[in-house]
Formats: C-alpha cells, sequence, structure tokens
C-alpha cells in the first residue's frame, strides 16, 4: 500500500504547487440556480462568470483535476478561499476533515472506487455565504444525481440555499459508500466459502488483500462522523437550521457506515483465523493417511522380512502350512489396525467426522 | 453476511420510496384507550380513524410491511411525522437511533430472530403527544402482552400516557432479547464440549457462524443503551416523569443485554483459540502413534534385512541359534522402546496423561 | 456458562413474581440497634415488627431467600420500597448497580462463591432514612462480622446511622472477594507450571475454566466500582459525610479488586499461549526421535536390501570381507549421522537445549 | 504470582492490625530542618521528639517496617493521621493512590526491586503543614540522596517546606524505575536474539517470567500518573505554587515510565509471537530432512527389493549387466530428487534460504 | 531497542549535568531579522550577542549539541530559561511535549533517522516574547529550509513574529515524517511479498525490526497531536491568532501522521499472520511430498517383500507369469494412488490449488 504523502517539505504554508502528474482541468462547470431559474455554463477561469458576487442564488463551481495552479489562485482572488484551505485541497492526502475559516468553511471527504484494490479520491468542498465550490482530483463523480435534481427542481434542493447544497453533497458522497461496501460484503461472503474449503496461498493472498481495502476504506471514512459532528456542534454560521436537520441525518448515515466496516474488519480477521484452523486441519488429514499407510504396511513389511532372513535353521520355512500362515495373520494385524483406525475417527465414514 | 444498505442512491432526501420486495399492509391496527374504555379496530387507511386528532386518550397505530407508499405518505399528512423519519423508517438497515423532531420523538429499533441464523428486523417508533405509531417490516411481534394488557387493565398501561406505552414496546423489545441470548448461550455451551471432542472442519464452522450471529446480535443491540441514555438525557418534552424513571430501569436491562452479548463474543473468540489447540492435540497424537511404530519396527526390518543379504561368508546363519537370537534381540529392542515410550509419556496409561 | 435472564417476557413492569426454585424464607432477621442498645428478633412478617417507623436508632432487616412474594410486598407496603427496585431484587441476574429513588437508595451487588466452579449470589440492599433491607438469594453469607460488631460495639458501628451500616455491608462484601480471589491465583499459579509441563487436553480444559471463572468474577465486580463511584458523585442525601469518606476507602477497595481481576486475565490469556507453545514444542520433539530414527536407518535397512538383491553377477557377494566391510560401512554411517543431530541441536546433552 | 490482599476480613474499618511476619521498626528516623539548621536522630517512640508540632522548619519521620501497632498509633495520636490511611499503610497490597484528608495529604507509591523476580514494596507518604512521614516495609530505599541534599544543603529543598520534601521524595521514587527499566530492556534484548535462535521451552518460560514481571511493573507504575495529575488538579491545600510546578515535571516523568513499560509490553508479546514462528520454523526444517531422507531412500529400497525377490523366472537376474545397470538407475533416482530438492530451495546452499 | 533514560537518579530537580558522550557545541547560530533585516553570525556566547533583550524583531539563537554546560546555564541566565526545563532539554529521553513556564513556552519534539534502524533525536524549541531557541543533539536538521525563507524573505516568515517562527519549525519537523514514512511504506511492501513467497528466519527477522522501527516511531509522533492540541487549548499569550491558525493546520498534519503510522502497524501486525500462514502452509506441502512417496512405495516395498520370503512352499514363485503379475499389480496401485491423490488435490495440475 502507497501512502504517499504529497507534501513537498520545505515550502512555506499557503504556498500553491500544482501536484505533478495531476489532471489539468480546461473549463470549470457553472452551475447558477435560485428557485425558479437555473443556469449552466462551462467557463475557462473564474474571472469569465459574470455575476459571480452579486448573484442572488446559489453557485455551484465545479473543478475537476488539480493541475492548474492559476485557477486555484483565482480561487483566492475572487472567492477569497483561504490559502491555507487550498494548499489542503491541492495535497490530494489529506484525512476526512472539516476546517471553518472567516469568509468560507472548508470540507475534505474522499471518495471510493473499486477496480484492482480500492482507491480514494479526495474532494473538498468550499462552502461560502451564496457559493459552494467543488474540487476532485480526476473527472467522474457521484454528484450527478444532484446536478438532475437542481435542472429538474426535483426535491426541496432549488428552495434551499448554499447550505443544503453542500449537505446534498456530503449525503451523496456518503450514500456512494454504499454500493462499495455490498462489493467488499460479497467478496468476503465468497472468501468464508473459500478459506474452508481452499486454504491455499492464493486464497491468503486474497484475504490479506480484502484487509487492506478494508483498512483503506477506513480510513476514508472513519474521520467522516467526526467531520459531521464537529460541524453541527460548532454551530457554523454559514449552515442554516434546516441543512443542520439534514446534516443530523446525514451523521446516522455516516455513523451506519462506520459500523459497515467495522463489522467487516472484524470478519475479516476472522477468516484470518478460519484460513489457519483450516490450514491446519488439512495437515491433519495428510498426516492421518501417511500413519495409516505406514502404521500398516511398516509391521507386515517386517514379517515378510524375517522370512527373508537366510538362516539356515529356520524351521517355519520348511512346514507346507508356513506361507498361508503368514498371510493369515497379516490380514488379521491389517483388519485390527483398520478397527482401531476406526475407533479413533481416523477413517471417513466414522460418525465423528 | 449479506448488509444490504437499502438506500437507493441520488434519490432527494426524504423522498419516499416503498422497498422492492417488502410485505404490503392492508390494513392498520388501531388500539385507542383511556382509563377506562378501550377500542380495537382495524382501517384500510388512517382517513378512516374518528377522532385521531381530539381523542383524550392514547392511540396506537400498528402497521406490518413497508411496501405501501401511500399509507407511510398519510402518516405525514394526517400525524405530521417527519419525511426524514419516514424516509429512515422505509430503509430498513438502520441502526437503532432516537431522532427528536419538532411534533415527535422517532425511535428505532430491532427485533432479533433465530431461525437457522440470526436475523433481525426493524422497529420504528413514533411518540408524539397523544399517539404511538410503530411500524415493522413483518407481520407477527413480541408486543402481545402489551396488547394484552391494554385490554385487561392489567398493570398501569391504562392509567398512563403515550409516552409510558412507547416505554412498554422499548421494554418488550428489550425482554424479547434475552430468551433469544438464552438460545444463544446454549449453543455455545453445546460448542465447548465440541471443540475439544471433535475439532474437525464441521465444528470449525459452527464457531464461525455462531460468531456471525454473535456480530449481528451485538450491532442490534449495541447501539440501544446510547438511544435510551439519550432519551433520558435529552430531557425529551414528550417522556414524562413517570416514564422517565421506568425507561430508566429500561436502560439497565440494556446495558445487561450488551454484557451478556459480551461476554458470549469472548467466550466465541476463545472457542476458536481452543479449537486451535484442540486440532494441535489431535495431530501431536496421530504424530505419536506413527512415531511410536515406526521407531519400533524400522530398526526390527533393518536387522531383518541384514541376514536377508546373500553374501556367501556370513557366520550367523550357519549357527543353529542363529534365527532364535535374532527373535530375542528384537523382542528386547521392542520392549526397550515401549519402555521409553511410557517413560516420555506417549502412551496411554502413564500418569501423565 | 449459563445466564439466564431469569425475566419473565410481557409481564407488566413492577409485577412481582416469585422465582421458580427459589429459597422461600420463613423469617425475618430483624436487628435494632442504638448507641447504647441493640435487639435481635426473628419475625415472619415486617407488620409483626413493633416500631418500624419510629424507632429511633437503626433497622436492618434481612431476608434470606426470594421464594416469598408476600414477604416482598409488605416491604412495598410498610416502608415504600418501590416496585421497580424490589421487581429488581427478585430478578437475581442484575448487574451490580445503585438507582436512586425518591424514599431510599437501591443497591445491587453480588457475592462470590467458589465450589466446583465460581457461582455469584446477588445481594440487594435498600437504605432509607433510618433502615436498611438486605435481601440474598440464600442462607449464609459474609456479614456475620458486622452483626457481630453491632452485638459487641466493637468498632464505630452503633454509634453511627444507616448510612454507615450500608457502607459496613458493601465493604464487607468486597473484601470477601479477596480470599476469593486468592484462591484463583493459586490455581492460575498451578496452572503456570502445568501448562509448560503437562500440555495435555485436560490442562487445556482448565485452563478454559478458569477464564470462564474471571469472566464471572469480573461480571460480578466490574461494575462495582461504578456503582459506588456513581453513589459518591451523585451526593445522594441518604449518605452523611462519614459515611461517604468511608466509602471512598472502599471505592479504592474496588479498584484494587478490578486490578487483581484484570491480571489474572492477563494471566490467563498468556497461558492460552504457552499452552499452544508447548504443544508445538512437544510436537517438534517427536518429530525429531522420528527423524532421527528413520534417517539412521532409512539408510541401513536400503544397504542391507541392495546385497538381499538375487542377481547372478554380484562380485562382492563372492568376496570374504563383504560382509564385515558392509558393516563398517553402516557403523560409520551411524556415527556420521548422530554427530549431524548433535551439530544440529537435536539431541539432549547438546549444550543448545 | 502472588498477589495476596493482606485484608483481614471481618475487622472493623480503621482497626490497625500489624501485618504478620512485617519488618518490627525498633526506631524512627526524625530529619528536622530549616534553611539555616538541620538535626537528625533516631528515636523509639514519637513522644520523644520535643517540638514535633511548633518546630518552624519541616519534619521528617521515616519509620522502616510495620509491625509495631504502638508506632502507628502514635501516628494518630500525635499528628492526627486519619485511621483509615493508616490502615492502608498497613495492608501493604495497596495501589499507588493520593487521597486528602482534613489534615493531611495521603499518598501510596511502590518501589521496585529486581532480584530473582521483580518484587515492589509499598511507601506511604503523609504531608501535613508543616511534616512528611514515611513508612517503609523494609529497610533500606531509594532515598538517600534526599538526606545527602538537606544535610548538605545542596539545591533548593532546605529553602523550601514539606511540600517540597514530598515532591523530591516523589520523584526520587520515580526516578528508581528508570535502572530498573533498563536492566528489564536488557533482559528483552537478550531475549529477543534467543527467540529466534534456540526457540526451546527454556526461552519460553524466560519470556513468560518477563511477561509477568512487566505485569507486576505495570500495576506498580500505571496509577501514578493519575496519582500526580489528582494531586494537581485537586489543588490541595497542602502544596504550594513552587512545588506544584516540580509536581508537573514529575507528572511528565511519570509518563515517560509508563510509556516504557507499554513499550516493553508490546515486545514481549511480540516475542511470544516470534517463539511461535520460530518453533514452526524448525519444525519445518526437522520434517524437511525426513521428507528428504525418506523420499529418495524409500524408492531406493523398493528396487532393491524387487530384486530380491525370489520368482524362478525373472530374467534381469540373469542378466550380467542387471547389477550395475540397477546402481546406474539408483543413482540416476538420486541426483533427480536432490535437483528437485534444490529447486524447491530445501536445500541449504540454495539462494532462497 | 535501547531506551536509556538518562536521568541520573539522586541529583536534586534543575540540576544541569552535560550527557557523557554528548556532541559539544562550539558556537551558537544567530539568526535576527525584522520584516527589513536580517543578520545571520555564529557567537561563542551567549554573552556575546550585542542587542539580545532589546532587538526588535526576531532572534532564533540554535545550538547543536548539548554537552556544553556553560553555554546551557547561560541561557537560563541571559533569557530566563527556567532549569527544569533546561534540565529537560539535557536529558534526551523525554517524549514530545509542550509546557508553559512564567517567561516562555517549552516545546520538545524529537525528529527520526533512518539509518541501519530508526533512530530519533530531541529538539527543544523554547518560545519567548521576541526570541526563540532551538537545541538538538546533534548537527545537522531539516530546518535549513527555514533559514533560506527567512534569508530570501520567501513566504510570510519575515512579516510575523517569534511565534510564527515556531511553527514553522514545528511544521518542518512534522513535515520531515513523511518521507520517512514513505520509506518504512516501501519496506512494507516488498515484505509482503517476501512473507508470502519466502517464509524463511531471514524474514521474520526483518518483519520483527519493521514492527520495532514502528514502535519508536510512534513513540516519537503519537504524543505531537497532543503537543499541538494543549498548545491551541490552553491559549498560550505566547502565541498569537495568525499563528494559532497555521498551528491548527499543523495539528492536522500531526493527525494524518498518527494515521499512518498507525496504518503501518496494523500491516506490520498482519504480516507475523501471514508469515505463520506461510510457514504452516511449506510444511503442509512438505508433508504432502512425503505422503505422497511413503504411501505409494510403502505398500510396493511390502509386496517385494512377500516375495522375497523363504517359504518352501511358495507356489507363486514357481509360475512363469509371477514376476509380471506382480509388475502390473504394483502399476495398478501406483496409478490408483495417483488419481486419488489427485483428487484430493493434493498434486500440482488439480484445478484446486
Amino acid at each position: 500500500m502507497r501512502t504517499r504523502h504529497g507534501l513537498t517539505p520545505g515550502l512555506p504554508p499557503g504556498t500553491l504547487v500544482a501536484r505533478e502528474g495531476a489532471h489539468v482541468p480546461e473549463t470549470i462547470e457553472v452551475i447558477q440556480y435560485t428557485e425558479g431559474d437555473v443556469r449552466e455554463e462551462r467557463v475557462a477561469s473564474i474571472a469569465d462568470i459574470a455575476d459571480l458576487k452579486d448573484h442572488d442564488g446559489v453557485t455551484w463551481l465545479n473543478i475537476e483535476g488539480l493541475g492548474s495552479v492559476e485557477m486555484i489562485e483565482e480561487l483566492n482572488n475572487h472567492l477569497g478561499l483561504h490559502p491555507l484551505a487550498l494548499e489542503d485541497a491541492l495535497n490530494t492526502h489529506q484525512r476526512p476533515k472539516a476546517d471553518e475559516y472567516r469568509d468560507h468553511l472548508y470540507v475534505v471527504l474522499r471518495m471510493l472506487h473499486h477496480e484492482d484494490e480500492v482507491e480514494t479520491e479526495q474532494v473538498s468542498v468550499f462552502l461560502g455565504r451564496n457559493f459552494v465550490v467543488t474540487l476532485q482530483e480526476h473527472p467522474g463523480d457521484c454528484l450527478d444525481s444532484i446536478r438532475d435534481r437542481i435542472r429538474t427542481k426535483k426535491g426541496q434542493i432549488r428552495s434551499h440555499g448554499a447550505d443544503y447544497l453542500m449537505y446534498a453533497i456530503v449525503d451523496a458522497i456518503i450514500d456512494s459508500y454504499f454500493p462499495f461496501l455490498e462489493k467488499l460484503g460479497e467478496v468476503l461472503e465468497e472468501l468464508e466459502d473459500d478459506v474452508i474449503a481452499q486454504p491455499v496461498p492464493r486464497t491468503l493472498g486474497r484475504v490479506h488483500a480484502v484487509k487492506h481495502d478494508l483498512l483503506k476504506a477506513r480510513r476514508a471514512t472513519w474521520p467522516v462522523r467526526e467531520v459531521i459532528s464537529g460541524i453541527l456542534r460548532d454551530e457554523s454560521p454559514f449552515i442554516g437550521e434546516t441543512a443542520r436537520i439534514y446534516l443530523r441525518d446525514c451523521y446516522d448515515h455516516a455513523v451506519q457506515v462506520l459500523d459497515v466496516v467495522e463489522t467487516y474488519r472484524e470478519l475479516a480477521s476472522g477468516l484470518m483465523d478460519v484460513y489457519m484452523s483450516s490450514v491446519s486441519n488439512r495437515m491433519n488429514e495428510v498426516m492421518k493417511v501417511l500413519t495409516i499407510i505406514a502404521t500398516i504396511f511398516i509391521p507386515l513389511t517386517f514379517i515378510a522380512g524375517i522370512y527373508g532372513m537366510n538362516f539356515e535353521w529356520m524351521p517355519e520355512l520348511k512346514w507346507k502350512a508356513g506361507y498361508p500362515v503368514v498371510w493369515v495373520v497379516m490380514i488379521a494385524i491389517t483388519v485390527f489396525m483398520i478397527v482401531l483406525f476406526r475407533r479413533a475417527g481416523w477413517l471417513g465414514g466414522s460418525e465423528e467426522e
């Protein structure tokens, strides 16, 4: 697991450095709406937005990609976003957190993607009096349903302010954890059968990988509860009474996510124990086979060895019945051994197994 | 274990969507009572209840099944239940919680069923000034004793208000955990003997299944304590002084449930360790058998092999006493080995075992 | 482990139901004392006590056995004990707790008995203005020393009020944990030697049993600290300044008990690890024996097998020195192997062991 | 591990009972000092000290041994030490704690000794307005440096009051933990090499013993932090501003001790895991040797067995080349096996090991 | 792991003793700056600094090495640094902490170095009204970027006071943890592959060493969060409003460090489990090889033994077909066994592996 910090040590705080290799956004997605009206456009620079300050509705700026320092600096110049907050937004290895600045509230959350392994993507949300700015690492997100609700006036979103929009974004991100967790849950279910049936190194590797994924998911989701309870507790002036009630509901969802993640973590470490036990059981089986075979044949081979000796005076060898008697003795020993093993429960078919 | 979230991501909050495949209630069970009077009926719609608002006693509406959106919407229209609370009631994967709204208190609890594995069922309880609404996923519950007490005027229930009814419902649900836990306790007791006597994969699977059940039971019961202490602490206006004293008692029961669940969890993880130890012990036994047999017969077979060689000059072969002497030597070695094994405590019958 | 809840689900709260199979008390032990005077009697009914209310000293009622509902109901009628508290007193699976009611303080503690396995017995203590009521499950307790101090005016008990008597009872119960813990400590000490010397299933069973006993002891003692600190913190009106100072000392004892229980629990789970390691060590030893025997004799047997072949042209067989040379080779191989094993530290006598 | 409680159950609280077998002190060490003057003497009884009450400097009474009840009672009579505190001082199994009484502060700490195993010794410190009383179980302590500083006026001790003396004593006891911990650290370092190199039962026993010692050390040191933070928080009237600053420094040292103890505990349980892994590794090696020998020789012995058969018609036996060909086949099989084992990394010399 | 405490027990507190073997600083690095001006010099003694007290900008004294007591004493004399704080600065085994004294704030942090194993170095930071003093154990640090920013007036450092300088130093130290953690992360990644591929003792040793390093790193970084939150909470008069906002950001970084350290610790203990499982898997493989070889050849050798017996009457030996039939039987047994093993999934090539 890589946990790159992304900080360039030695720079003064608040220095905005574009992340190398980060996606460079070309345009900004702007959605402006009031109860009666909605306008969408894509602009190349924040300066291009006509009534950014005195629009009497809500303005939502969405920037996908963090590679353009100019765009970030404009956010500071035109909207007064604090340099420290913007620095955190560029450093894409933040823990989820909420910081209140004089002119805006700054919230960091992480979206989860599940490709080969779990990946997390940082989303920064700035909430001012009448605007919301979202910064994402890559294009593509889980916010389309919000755009849709704004466009079609579904639900209450158009009749509320910027705080409700921020709530809707936070809620959408938290809700997007659930399908993700369901997928992990299915992987765990599969593994549960496999660790008992096939305790092989590949299964061990998969258990280990799932534990990794859960660790990553936990790091992304664990602080979310604190973030929301912090916003609720601090009575931020940017959040009105209605949005507060909705955020409280959001808090319950965050707790539910944590609950599931912790349950999965317990299941995953339980799997490790079960794996170990299964390996031991398998080894036990192998040992039993060896022991049964060896214990039956070693004495028989010994008897054959006895009568393979070349002593001149060995009376049994002369007897006509010698050879059949040896066979009888050998069969008797074998039957006796098999009965013993059955009693000890070492042979399948015994009721103990 | 399935942990379906049940949320349809992308919907605006407070949107009421009937759960697919959920039980569709046809009628609502209505019980209205005052100290002197009690009336029971089943209605198809809340609008059918004559004196819902101005009944001067307590009205209890019980809805079994969450598949009818109309019925849920009526709850909002006629009783003023908050859409967010109703949305949570329909999403049947809530953690137990208590939320206070302006017009009512909303409490979520979970009932436990034990069929093949542990199942939990969500119960939503809405407490208003003079009514209680309960929503359950399926018909059938643990509240019959309350209905009985209302009908027969047993205990104090008829002489108290809606808050006492809510207390009685919460208490009945918590009390229903005890027989459930007792059953789990019996399963654990059985397993305790089995892990030592029969450390086979089937037993391992059962231990693992019990740990699963306990995880589920813990998720359902753990938050109950917080729920009740939250209600007590927040001094909700819907709960009077008497009901408060009774809820405090209820809190003690909830703590007792947690205590038992945690104890069982410790026992269950102890079982895993004991299982591992038992498997190791068994393997040890198998190894001892193999070692005893091999250690006795391999040297004997070697001796037989010696005198099976075909060298022309092997004086022992000519001696008449050769053959008997070899037997004597072999028996001596066997006796010597057995004595050694007894000393080492490898043979049953030794006082060490 | 049995953890019967003892609740009959479905009964209204405060309903007093005698526990089936519980000991039925025939008389109540009454001790009334002032600084100058002491009177002891046994009565059949609380109504028989003459000056219960207006006695100007302390009245101590002790009931041994919970099988008589009449007696319990009299406690409610004559002394005003709250039905909820009495219900808890009858349900003998309470966690230790302290609840303050309007007319009295109600404290539940548990005594520990060590017969075959650890058993706990519930003791309910009710403290009113001038009386103390104690309810026990069975006759026989650890309070004789208190009776003695009252009778003989030893210590300060006769010069203080009911609160001091309650303190004395709580203190006596906590002190009775120490000899109990000492006994458990001795069992642990024995087991520590045994798990290394005799890692057999019986030892494993004993370790498991001790862990059980410690779980039970912890459930009985763990909440005691909270109980006392709760009484101290809530500044109950039933407890005077002097008794408060003594209870603080009692609190220190309770913490000491917890400390010992936790230490024992750590020791007991350490034992499990040591047991596993010992089993592994033993198996290692068994494997070494097998390997040494097999590794020495298998090559020798192979050599003997070679010269047991019946090829017509095998020149060695004709040599007179053939047989002695084979013996020399075999002895050389054996010596070489033994030296190797010594070097690897597999044979006792090596300095590594 | 012995954890004798030392309480005689059934005695009234505050009853002073000399501990059986405890060291009986014959004299009390008295040090009285002011900024300008210092006086040392040994007295048989507290009554012998002339100006105990009205000495205008600091009086330090040090009693080594707890066997004399008279001396303890005099402490109550002449200095007003509370009976409950004195009872605790005699019961030498107290957890470290600080209790404030009306006339004095009572602090319990434990000194650590490392002989064969870790032993702890209780030190009681009573701090009054102008006196300090220390009670130890045995003669000999870590306070000589303080006596020296008083005598030679080194540092600030002579210019401060009794509170500073108490601080100096507490500080000396905490500082004495460090050499002790360093010794334990060296034992752990040794064991770390041993568990990998020599995973034998003796090493296991030593790991277990170190874990015991750490448990004891933790029980003695863990509460110290709370003790000091309790004194600082409660703003005890016996402690002045300067002593408070010094105690804060002392608190940091106590935290440092805890930190080291916890780190050692983690190391010690890590050792257990490494031990188990080493044992498994060893067993693996033993198994490999057995498998290599058996896998090479069993097939060879089989071939020899084939040509030891006595069938009349076995053409190979007649061939002149038969015997050499068998040898060639056997050598080929051996070489092939060895190559296979090398590939699998089972033979030393492979780069994998 | 060495955890030398570095305290000389028995010395009065505040006694400054140079650490034996510590680096002896010859000169002090002095940087004095205002918004418009910056001056750097190296002096031998603090007394040599002209306008130490009345410089109207910020003075930063940096001392590398703790071996010179004179220099330390001058800090007390000229800058009023508290003797207790200076004693802690000399004792290089402090936990990170922040103590506020009357004239200055004292902060201890630790830098991490990664050579063969992790080493930590103590840095003491004293913040007064207009000066900052830093004491390090060895020359060389992570603060060059700050010196550079002061010299070149980069960022805001020159326009703020001493509190901002202290913030910058704390921030630089915390930022220096990130590359360190990244390196550890890479080691963990490597080990993850190795524990599955090569479960040999050397790998075990490396896992153990990484766990050690993480323990050390945790001890150095864990308290940092508390240190900063303590400074923020206590509203120290030495820290202005702006520096406070920047410290809050610093706090987030500290939390991020903890988060990574904890994640790594979980990964490292997971590695131990995976190692154990891999060893078990390997042993299982070894056992399978042994069992397959033995199970096939032992019965065959037995058959050969039978016909190596020398009975006079053994009809099979006379049959011409005897020898070929025996071969056919043997090959049939072998094929049968191999089919069985394939079914059981013991042979590579089966789809189960």
